[in-house]
Order: structure tokens, then C-alpha cells, then sequence
């Protein structure tokens, strides 16, 4: 796996982490609920901003996360620490070598995972492994082909291409939402179902305003700038007015929207 | 007016707009809840799809159904005589020159009808007249930007494309779902709220399949074939395969998204 992600591990990327997180925290996880002292595993935790979330939902079970990442785990521990959350033990591993027993845990989380990985069916082999017969697989995704806003602007959709193709550069998949249910229908899981989740903005909803439209997802793209321009992706004119463009979207009577699927399927 | 819609009125379109409205019913109207003794305003009836739904949900309140098109009354008067419904009348009318008494109307409900308009904002202040203060404007829309699906297509994309530029070309505006809000607000109603009612279809939901994927959604590009072809807006093998494409997307693995929006705002 390549450590360059395009979701990097900035200072500032780590904020915007952490915005997303109180900002969807109810839309993605109120149903994050799993059954009294259950092991639950959470593939590829990163710095632990759906951990600090979904752990303290569940106090009677006991959460192993894992990523790949040291320094994203540090980051996790400190974020957990300082919250005084106690049911989880972090781990640095490989979702696709994992040294767990077969069958080893109740249930499954893996959030904003998937988009990274070249191969995500492999992946959900892997889990499935260690996953007891029963227990459920949960998958949670973004989709940027879900991401539409008032006023409409070309130069926009240019920018967000630009993320795209360059997830794609590194085997990753950021359309990978849409195919939750083909994964874990082709995964083996049964009784499988999926759920959109979708963000509505309008300048009624002040917090999604700030903490979405502006502070998640405009600058997500505007995160990839230099790359976008220095990988000849768009010209910096197109990429800078796109911006421009998504911020517009925040003003009164601007709209935006953007669709999560949560995706939850029994081995 | 022109009365050569995209949506025109061959026994086949009727036949989809009857599977749209029962397949749609409960997602848009399960709210379309009136207070009694209501006298509701039905801008745009058309063939009564939406009428057969709303005015049962509403037994005593009164509808005053209207649409430009003679033709389009008659098919909704037989239709809702059919089932029986009387709290509906019929009265052949253009939204820009009405003759009802200023806020003579409780409320008013607009259903598929703004984005077959050049200027909808002209529409919303002439149906503004009408409504009682404190009554509630209810506008619901598609919006064909939100369209997105697995396997990705560009095809079909280009096909959904052609249905856009043809409604454009008309005078409408086939995402203007997307800008209720801002539409509901210039208009100077209050309170405005928007919810997006999005259809997520995957092979565990048959009906969506069949009654949206297929016969809603998709039916309604493929009849745009020959203006689109005879317009030059697409080749014919391009427009074909989108439509393949799109059909694709209702098999085991495939999904489909698709979004409708509903606004109110109090006068």
C-alpha cells in the first residue's frame, strides 16, 4: 500500500478530519450500534476520527482498531486519550495481513477505507476471515459523483474531477459508494443492505454550511491544488475558479449536496 | 406555452407516469398532509399522476386541479373518476393568468411543473397572489444532475445529457431541483425548508427496479431517442449503448441513485 494518500496527514487535513467527523457524526453512526460486549474491529481507524465517535456509542464492547499507519495511530491514541475513551486497543496492521484468528471478532467497521484501496474486494476477503459466522460487516463510503450544487458550475465539476483522478492515480476509487452493495454481495455477506445518507445544504442549515460544504469538502479539493496543476490535470485558472465556484455554493442562496452509503452485510 | 413538453402524452407516457406515482407515492407524499377543510390549489395537474394520490390523502379538504392542456384534464378527470375520488375539480388554466380572487387558495401544491417552465419565478409570484398569508407553497421537483449509477457509464450519461438539452431547449430546466430553496426564498415565501427525497435502487429492492430504474428513469431517455438524434445531439450508437447502460443498472449488481426535492415555504 502507498502511504501518499491523497487524503494526507497535514495539520490542517487533520482538522478537517475532525470538523467532518462532529459534523456527520449523527448521519453515519446513529445506527452504529453494536450488542453488548461485542469485539468489534475498525479497519483502517487512521487518526481515529470515527473511533472517537463510534467507540464511546458502544461502552460495553471492546473496539481493536488497526491501520497501517503509525503516525496516524499516535494521532488516534492522543485523540481517544484526551477524551478519556478506555474500549479500544490500537494496533498497527495490514487489513490484507492480518495475524487475528479466524473468526476472531462479532462485527466489522471499516469508514472511508475502501475509497483508498486498489483491490477492495480483497480487502473484504481478509475481513471476512476473521469476522465470526453471524456477525456483520459495515461499510461506510463517500461518493464524489454524488456531489451536485446550486449554482451549477463546470469549472467546479473540473476540480472535483481532478480529486478523482487523483485517488484513481493511487489505486483508489472515491465513486467506490455507489458499490457497496455489489461488494458485499460478491464478498459473500447475505442480507445485505444499504443505506444513502445524504447531505442537504442550504443557507437554513448554517453548521453544514461551515462545517460541510465549506470546511469538508471544498477544501478536501482545494486540498489537492498543487498536485492537480503540477500533474497537468487542469489548468490553475479552471482549478482556482472552481474553487471560487464551490465556495459560492456557501453563500444564501447557494445548495449543495453530497451522498454517504452505508452498507451492512451478515457472513 | 408550448405545448410540445418532452413530456408529451402518447398512452405509453401515461402508462409511465402511473408506474412514477405509485412506484414514488409514499416518498414524496407521505407528507402532503393538508389541514381540513383545506382549499389547495394543484398547479399543473397534468394527467392527474400526482392527483390520484394527494387528494385521497386529503378526503376532506378541496382541490382545484389545473393545467393548460385540455387534453391532459380529460385523462385526469377519467382517471380520478375511476377511483372514485370527488374532492377534486378541474378547471383548464395557465399558472400566468390566473383568474382566481387574490389568496383564495389554503394552500398550493406544485408537482413536476416548474422545470418544464422558462420562468419559474414568474409562476411562483403569480401563484403567490393566490395563497392565503400564512398559507404554504409546496413545490416538488426531480433533478437529473443527481442521477448517478453502477457500472458507470458515459454512455448513458450522454444519453441523460440529450434528455437535459432537449428540456433546455424547450424552456425548461431539468436540474432545477437543486434550487428550490433559493427559488422558494427570492419568491419572498418564509420559513423555507427543503428535503431531498432521494430513490436508491439495488436488486434487493425489486419494485425500485423495476417501477423506477427501468420504467421510470429510463423509459423516460429512451423516449427521447429520435429528437435527440434528429436534433444531432448524440449518434445513434452512443445514444443506444447509454440506453443499454442504463437498462445494465437494474441487473443483480447494478444500482442506481436518483434524487427528488421538496420544498414548503409559508407565505
Amino acid at each position: 500500500m502507498n502511504n501518499d494518500y491523497v487524503h494526507g496527514y497535514s495539520e490542517r487535513e487533520s482538522a478537517r478530519l475532525a470538523d467532518q467527523a462532529n459534523c456527520l457524526n449523527e448521519l453515519l453512526h446513529h445506527d452504529s450500534i453494536f450488542p453488548e460486549h461485542s469485539i468489534v474491529l475498525e479497519a483502517g481507524c487512521g487518526v481515529g476520527a470515527q473511533t472517537k465517535i463510534v467507540a464511546p456509542k458502544n461502552p460495553d464492547s471492546k473496539f481493536i482498531s488497526i491501520d497501517i499507519s503509525e503516525e496516524s495511530l499516535q494521532k488516534a491514541k492522543s485523540l481517544t486519550e484526551s477524551l478519556c475513551i478506555r474500549n479500544v486497543e490500537f494496533q498497527v496492521g495490514d487489513i490484507l495481513k492480518m495475524n487475528f484468528p479466524d473468526e476472531y471478532f462479532d462485527h466489522i467497521l471499516v469508514c472511508f477505507v475502501l475509497e483508498h484501496l486498489p483491490k477492495p474486494m480483497d480487502a473484504l476477503k481478509s475481513l471476512k476471515r476473521v469476522l465470526k459466522k453471524g456477525g456483520t460487516m459495515t461499510l461506510i463510503e463517500g461518493d464524489h459523483g454524488s456531489a451536485y450544487f446550486y449554482p451549477r458550475s463546470d469549472a467546479a465539476q473540473e476540480a472535483i474531477r481532478c480529486q478523482v483522478e487523483l485517488q484513481k492515480s493511487q489505486g483508489g476509487n472515491a465513486h467506490i459508494g455507489r458499490e457497496l452493495y455489489p461488494l458485499l454481495v460478491n464478498a459473500g455477506f447475505s442480507r445485505c443492505a444499504v443505506s444513502p445518507r445524504m447531505v442537504y445544504v442550504d443557507s437554513s442549515k448554517p453548521d453544514l454550511v461551515e462545517g460541510f460544504t465549506r470546511n469538508t469538502f471544498t477544501a478536501m479539493i482545494e486540498g489537492v491544488r498543487e498536485k492537480a496543476i503540477s500533474g497537468s490535470l487542469i489548468d490553475e485558472a479552471t482549478f482556482d475558479k472552481g474553487i471560487q465556484d464551490l465556495y459560492r455554493t456557501s453563500e444564501s442562496d447557494g445548495v449543495f449536496c453530497y451522498t454517504f452509503f452505508k452498507g451492512v452485510g451478515y457472513k
